[in-house]
């Protein structure tokens, strides 16, 4: 019973500490955003009539008059390519993100990183979705790239110094 | 010395909490789950003599004679599009899993989550390769995606909370 | 005031851990690494002249005469196709190397592990840009493979001895 409790206090410890909180809280809204993409592709795989999969376009009709819905689409691929790059640059967040939590760096400076880069994330998605003409996709893509960078520096310095 | 001790203690606690360890094991679980299509991948490559590098299909002659088997396969593309779909579903899992496991859930609530999203990937995973008609993967996707989404869910709820 | 110098010990003593600041290292080593598979696809994009979206070709002229721009690229293809196998392993390595690092390894077996992933998979992103003939690649491939294998292994046998 105490060991229970012991641990249990051990735990809240860690969701307790308020850069630990701004870590859980925009990582939480990161990756809801990217799991977004997936159901704003079967909206336009659904509209636009264009699917991956043989068996997805049997509500269509059978044999060939549904084989012509097994096609790419751009407005699809769009999306897709959208979902790709939020893998390539959340992921790292994440991982990064929650080194850089557990290396006691100053609130301010965490809740800075952690917020510059949802919200760079996030402009990047309607860059990539309207689309925007460039340099807007490109810059908000490389603002979300340097905040991961400038924590995976903060991490390696952490660790080095110690 | 002592320090030492205190230290290996921290690090055991973390591990030794019952709703951790539940993560643990059902993370570790779906990525190797997720590793899996990598040898699935391969094993249709290799079957169905269909690949992405011209240097992979050095063995099967030289020059023109080898170019043939620069192509793609149904059966490749089909395992390649469930091993996106793993990262796509995985990594929000990993992610969000951490945070609501040590966000103090019950441990009952905790286990429901992670097995039902267990169970929902590997179905999926069976969905797509058989291929089941639809909606065997669709739903099997949703049940993934809702499980998360209620993690989050949870999460940001005991962040705001606090 | 008190309670949080408390906090901050907690957090401090997490990246304290010798292990922990191994897994933190080297996660921060691959995560950049796989990171540097964005600005070589940009790199290529540019000097190769081949993109995925009609807004990014606007510099190079308009209408029709930016239109061959849109094309596919055999060097851009073959950096995505690095990029997208580092997500595929890079994911379960940060993941399941996460879980290891707190189920109390020794430090030496620990950092075999971590170091072993990451020279395995610098390795790899040679073998696939040069590109070195096989199985230079898939020797590199197979040896982060069964390491984090490895990883999971010693998870699963932790988590089940508690």
């Amino acid at each position: 019973r105490r060991r229970e409790m012991a641990k249990s206090t051990q735990l809240t410890q860690l969701i307790d500490n308020e850069v630990f909180r701004a870590y859980a809280t925009y990582t939480a809204i990161v990756l809801l955003k990217m799991m977004l993409m997936s159901l704003i592709t079967a909206y336009f795989r659904i509209t636009r009539k264009a699917f991956a999969n043989p068996e997805d376009t049997a509500t269509f009709g059978k044999g060939e008059s549904a084989k012509k819905y097994l096609r790419t689409d751009p407005d699809v691929e769009r999306v897709r390519r959208g979902h790709l790059n939020d893998l390539e640059n959340i992921v790292p967040f994440v991982g990064i993100g929650l080194l850089y939590a557990l290396s006691s760096p100053q609130l301010s400076m965490a809740l800075l990183h952690f917020r510059v880069f949802t919200g760079a994330r996030i402009l990047h998605t309607f860059a990539y979705l309207i689309p925007l003409p460039q340099p807007g996709r490109g810059l908000s893509w490389a603002v979300g790239y340097l905040v991961t960078f400038s924590m995976a520096y903060n991490v390696l310095k952490a660790v080095w110094l110690l």
